[in-house]
C-alpha cells in the first residue's frame, strides 16, 4: 500500500530493458550519439516541434533550475504558485542557478494560478525603476502540486499575461504526462502553442530511473543551455544511459500509457476515499494525485496496517480524537495496481 | 579498437545486475534507505574511516565542484595542476559552485604538482591583505590526467604544504581505483591519513553507469554538503539507482579488480607502443592511460582502420609527412581485453 | 517644501567641514589610518561595545547586502517585513551578495513584525530536511519603512524567536539615529543587548554625503567581512573621506541632534496634517516620516505649489474628485526647518 | 616625500570646491538630476561619443567588476595581463560580479600584452565544445600597472584579435588620464575607435575623492548596467556628490592638466633615479609611475628619512648588503611638486 510518492516506484520494464540493451559495447560520451538523436526526434515528433532543442538531465530540480537560469535575469522575479516545486522544494536551486533572482509565490485555489492572481502579484512590484526586483519569468506546474490540471486555454491565458510584461514562460512538467493523459490535449497545444518557451519534461516519476528532458522550443538559446548544463555538472559522460531511458519512455506512447494507468488508479482511489464516512476530496483529482480528508481513526488504522502516504499539510498528527478529519495526499504511479487501491479501500471500509 | 576514453565503455555486469535487482518494488526516495546505508558501510570499511560521511552524485564534475564549494571560500584560489579536470574540463563549474574563487593552475611534469611547485605558485599571491585572492584549497588528481600516480607519501607532502597555509585538501579520485590498484596503497593511506579532507571517489569511468561518491572524512560539514547537493539539483529522487551501482562497485573489491584489468591492458599497450619504430612514451604509464608518440603514418593507418583515440595535444593533425612523430592518448577501461590491445598493436606492427 | 526623502538633503555643515579638513596632505589608503581608528573608537563608545568591529561603506544597500552575506547561508531565508528595504528596494542585492538565499517577507501593521508573525512565517517552511529553504536570518528595520519604531524590548522579543531557531539577527539602521532619538533608548539596548548580531548604521540620510557603518558586535567574522567588502568593490582607496564623515557624524552626539531635529519637524508636520479637514495619520509618526491621508484637492494644491513628496502607495493618482482622500508619505530630514513645515501647512490650510 | 600611491593624495581644489558648492539645498537622488546630465555631456564631448552611456560608481574595483559582468559570460575567460588590477588586486571581484568566469592572465614585458601573447593564451583553451572555459572578454589596462602605455594602434591591434574571436573589449582606465596626457591621443582614438566597448574611466587617483565613470559606448546595455549597479549596492542615493566631482574633473580639461603634472613629476623623478650610482629603470616611464632599481643602501637612507614608496616586487627586503640593487615603485600624483621630487633626489644624491 505505497502511496507516498510516485518517486518511490521503480522503472517500467520497457525502460529497464532499454537500459540493459544500450549497455552493449562502446558509445561516444556526452550525448553525441545516435541514442540522443533518437530522443530528439521523438520529442520533436511528440510535440510537433521540428526545431526544438532537447537536453537531458537526471533530476527535476536540475531541469527546472537550469531552465530558470536560461529564462530569468539575475534581478528577476520568478512568478509561480506558492506550492510550486521551485518555490517550496528545491532548497533555493533557482536562485543558485540564476545567480540571484527570487521566487514570487502566488496563492491560488487547488494549486493553480489565475490571470488575475498573476496580475495582482506583479502589481506588488512596480516596474520602471532599478530599485525593485524586475519581472523575470512565469513558471507553471502542470500537473500541479495539488494534482489539478491546467488545460491549454488556461496555459495560454497565463502565458499571455506574462508575455505582455516581457516575461518568458516555463512549464514544470514533472508530471506533464499525467496532465496530457488526463486532458487528452496535444503536447504542442499544452506547451509552445500556448506560449511556453521552455519545458521541463519529466520522466523519472513516471517509470524511469532518473531522466528529465529540457525542451527549448526556440533553439536560439540551446548553446547557452549546453554550457549551463556542463558547468552545473549535469552533463553525463555515459550519456547513453539517460538517452536510452528517455527514448524508451517516449517510444510508442509508453509515457502516456504509464500516466494513464496512474491516473486511473488515482481516480479509483479518489472515488473510494470520498465515499468513506466523512470523506471528501480536498482538491479535484485530475491526475495521479489524490488529496482527501477523512476521519483520523481511519488514518490511524491505515498507517498501522502499513499504508504509506503523507498527511498534508505536514503539521497534522495522528494523535487525537478518532473522528476529527485529517487531510492527506496519496500518489499513484505507473506501477500502482487496482489490487493496491482496493486493498487500501477495503481496509478503510472495514467495520 | 576503442581507446578514446574510459567513459565510452559500458557498465560492468555486476553493476548492471545490481541495478536491475534493485528495481524490484518500492523504495524510499532521496537516499533514506538500506541501499545507501550499505554504500556508507562499504566506503567506511574500504577507507578504514568509520565516521566518514558519504554522498552520491551522478557525475564527476558535480562531485568535484560540490567538494570545492565545501572547502574553498568564495575569495579563494584553488591550487591544482594545469591539466586538472577542474581547471581544464569543467567549463568553470568550480567557480560557479563556489560563487567566485578561481583556479590557480600549476605546471608540473607528467601531470604532477611538486611541493616546490605548489609553494612557488602560492608565493605569486601574497597573503595578509584583502586585495589578493586568498589561499583557498588544494586539489590533487589521482590518477593524474597524465596517467601518472601520486603515492601516499607524495600526497602527504603536498597536503602538508597546503595545510601549513590553512588550506583544505581535495582529491579528485575520478580514477582513484586505478591509482590504488597500481600502487597497492591502502585507500586510507592514499587519502585521509595523507591529509585529504574530501574525496571525489569515481565509479562511472570504471564500470558504472553514472555514480560518484563524495567522501567527507570529517563529517562536521556533512549537512552543509547535503544542502549544497540538493540546491544544485544533484540529489536523486530514485536514489536507490545510484546506491545500487556504488554498492555493487565496492562489494568484494570489484572496483579494484576492474581497475586492475584496465591498468594491465594499459601496461600491455604501453609496452607495445613504445616498441614501435620511433615509438616512445610521453609519460610513464602508471594506471590505465597511455601517452605515446610514434610516426604519423602509423596514426593514419590506425585511424583508417577504425581505432578510436585522441591525438594529444589536440592541435596536432594527421595531415603531413609519414614519419614525423605525433603524440596521442590511449585509455583502457575495465572492459578492454587483451585481444583489443593486440589487435591495435598488430595493426601498427604490420609491415 | 521638500519632503520627498531624507536623501534629497545635503550634508550637515559639520560633516562637510570635516571632509574639507581631512583633504589636507596625504593619508594611507584603504582605511589603515587614524581617521578610521577614530571612527571605530566613537562607535564602540556610543554602543558600549569595546570589541565591536566597524567597517565603512558608501551606501545602505551595500551595508545591508554585505551584512546579509555574512549572516545568512546561501540556502537561507531572510525573514523581514514585506516593506523592508532589502525586500522591496534593493533589486535583489541580498540574493546577489548571499549567492542565493531568498527574502521571506512578513506582513505586519505599521511596518512592524511581531513575534507571532515571525513564527507563523517560519512555520510555512518546515525544517529538518534538505528540500526547503532553511531558516537563514532575521532582519529588522528600525526606524521602520512606515516611520514607526521598535523599542528595545520588541527587538529583544523578535531576536529571541530568531535565535531560538538558530538564526542570526541583523538590524537595518538606515534611520537608527531617528529611532534612538525618538525612543531615548541607549544604542546598546537597541542593538546587541537585544540580540542584534550585525548593524547597518546609517549616516547618509541624516546629514552625510554617503557613508554607512557596518557594526559587527562579535568580531570573529570581521576578517570575512573585510574580504567580502573588498571583492564587492566597496572598499574605498581614499578611505579617509568616508571616515571623516562618520567621525564628524558621531562626534559630540551630532547624529542624535540631527535626528532629533528631523523627528521634531515630522511631529509638527504630522500634527498639522492630521488636523486638516478629513486628515488622518496612516501610521503613528514615531520618527522623521509622516504617512498622512487627506483630500485629493489639497494634494493637488500642494503639488501645484511645488511641494515634493510621494503619494503612498504609488499607484494612486492626483486625478479625480477633490474630496476623496489620498495617502502620502512626507519625510523630514536634519535640514528641514520649522518654516518649511509651516509653509506647507499654511498652504494646505488656506481657505 | 610621498610616492607610495596616487591614492594617498587628496582631492584637487577644483573638485573639492565643486563638492562644497553642490551641497547647497536639495537635489533629486539616484542620479536623476542636472549634475549627472552635465557629466554625461562632458564625457560624450571628451570622447566624441554622442550616444555613450555614462554611469558613476565610487571605486575602481566596482567599475571594473561591473563592466566585466556586462561583457563576459558566466562561463567566460577574462583575458588580461598577469599584473592587471582585476587579476591581482581585486580579491576575485570579477568572478563575484560575473557569477563565475575566471581571469586568464597573460605574461608580457613591461605590463603589456601583445597580440601574439593574447593569441597564444587563447590557444591554451580550445573552443568549440562545452568542456572548456569559453573565450569571454579582453581587458586592457591603460596606463598599465607597469606605468607603460598602449598607444591607439596597439589597442586596436589587440581589440581586433579579441573581436575576431567574438569577445568584447574592456579598458581599465583607472589612469587613462595619464595615458592620454602622455600620448597626446584623442580619447576616442584610445577607446571606441580602437575597438573598446566599455571603459572604466578613473578619477579617484587623479584628484577626486572617490568617483569613477563606466562609459558604455554602445548604449544597448545601459539599462542592464543600471540594474547591475543597483543590485551591487553601487548606486548612490545622494548621487550629486559623485556627479559634482566628475563634472569638475572633466570641466575645462582639468583631468588632463592634473595628469600632465603627475606625469611630469614622474619623468623628472625617473631621470634622477636612473642617474643614481647603479641606478636604472625597470620599465620605461611613460606616465606617472616610476619603476627604478638602485643600491639598497640608498633605499635604506630614503626610508629612514621618511620617504614612502614600495619595494617592488614586495618580497624584497631592506636588510642586506648596501650595494645590492633593489627595485621599487614610485608613484606621482596630481599633487606631487617639483620640490617633492627634488627633495627625494637630493637625499639620494648626498655623498
Amino acid at each position: 500500500m505505497e502511496f507516498a510518492s510516485d518517486n518511490t516506484s521503480g522503472a517500467a520494464p520497457e525502460v529497464l530493458a532499454a537500459l540493459v540493451a544500450v549497455n552493449e559495447g562502446y558509445a561516444p560520451s556526452y550525448g553525441i550519439d545516435d541514442h540522443m538523436a533518437r530522443v530528439t526526434a521523438l520529442v520533436r515528433e511528440a510535440f510537433e516541434a521540428p526545431a526544438a532543442s532537447v537536453h537531458l538531465v537526471a533530476t527535476g530540480t536540475a531541469a527546472n533550475a537550469l531552465s530558470a537560469a536560461l529564462l530569468c535575469p539575475q534581478w528577476g522575479a520568478i512568478y509561480c504558485h506558492a506550492e510550486a516545486h521551485i518555490e517550496a522544494d528545491e532548497c533555493g536551486a533557482p536562485e543558485f542557478f540564476i545567480g540571484g533572482g527570487r521566487t514570487a509565490p502566488i496563492a491560488g485555489d487547488h494549486g493553480k494560478i489565475t490571470p488575475g492572481g498573476l496580475r495582482a502579484r506583479m502589481a506588488l512590484t512596480p516596474q520602471g525603476g532599478v530599485h525593485h526586483i524586475q519581472h523575470g519569468m512565469l513558471s507553471l506546474t502542470n500537473l500541479t502540486e495539488a494534482g489539478t490540471l491546467y488545460r491549454p486555454g488556461e496555459v495560454a491565458s497565463l502565458a499571455a499575461v506574462a508575455r505582455g510584461e516581457g516575461m518568458k514562460v516555463h512549464m514544470d512538467g514533472s508530471r506533464l504526462s499525467n496532465a496530457l493523459a488526463a486532458s487528452g490535449a496535444a503536447p504542442a497545444d499544452m506547451t509552445w502553442r500556448a506560449g511556453v518557451d521552455v519545458l521541463s519534461l519529466g520522466a523519472t516519476k513516471n517509470g524511469c530511473l532518473g531522466v528529465e528532458a529540457v525542451v527549448i522550443f526556440d533553439p536560439a538559446k540551446a548553446w547557452e543551455f549546453e554550457l549551463r548544463r556542463k558547468r552545473a555538472g549535469h552533463l553525463f559522460s555515459k550519456h547513453r544511459f539517460l538517452a536510452a531511458q528517455m527514448a524508451a519512455y517516449l517510444e510508442d506512447g509508453l509515457w502516456l500509457r504509464l500516466a494513464t494507468q496512474a491516473n486511473r488508479m488515482a481516480a479509483r482511489l479518489a472515488e473510494g476515499l470520498a465515499d468513506l464516512p466523512g470523506g471528501s476530496l480536498v482538491h479535484p483529482c485530475q491526475g495521479n494525485i489524490v488529496f482527501a480528508s477523512f476521519a483520523r481513526g481511519l488514518h490511524r488504522r491505515a498507517t498501522e496496517a502499513g499504508a504509506h502516504y503523507y498527511l498534508w499539510p505536514f503539521d497534522q498528527t495522528l494523535d487525537g480524537p478518532d473522528d476529527a478529519p485529517l487531510s492527506a495526499r496519496f500518489v499513484c504511479s505507473w506501477s500502482t495496481t487496482g489490487a493496491d487501491v482496493d486493498r487500501l479501500l477495503d481496509l478503510l471500509n472495514q467495520r
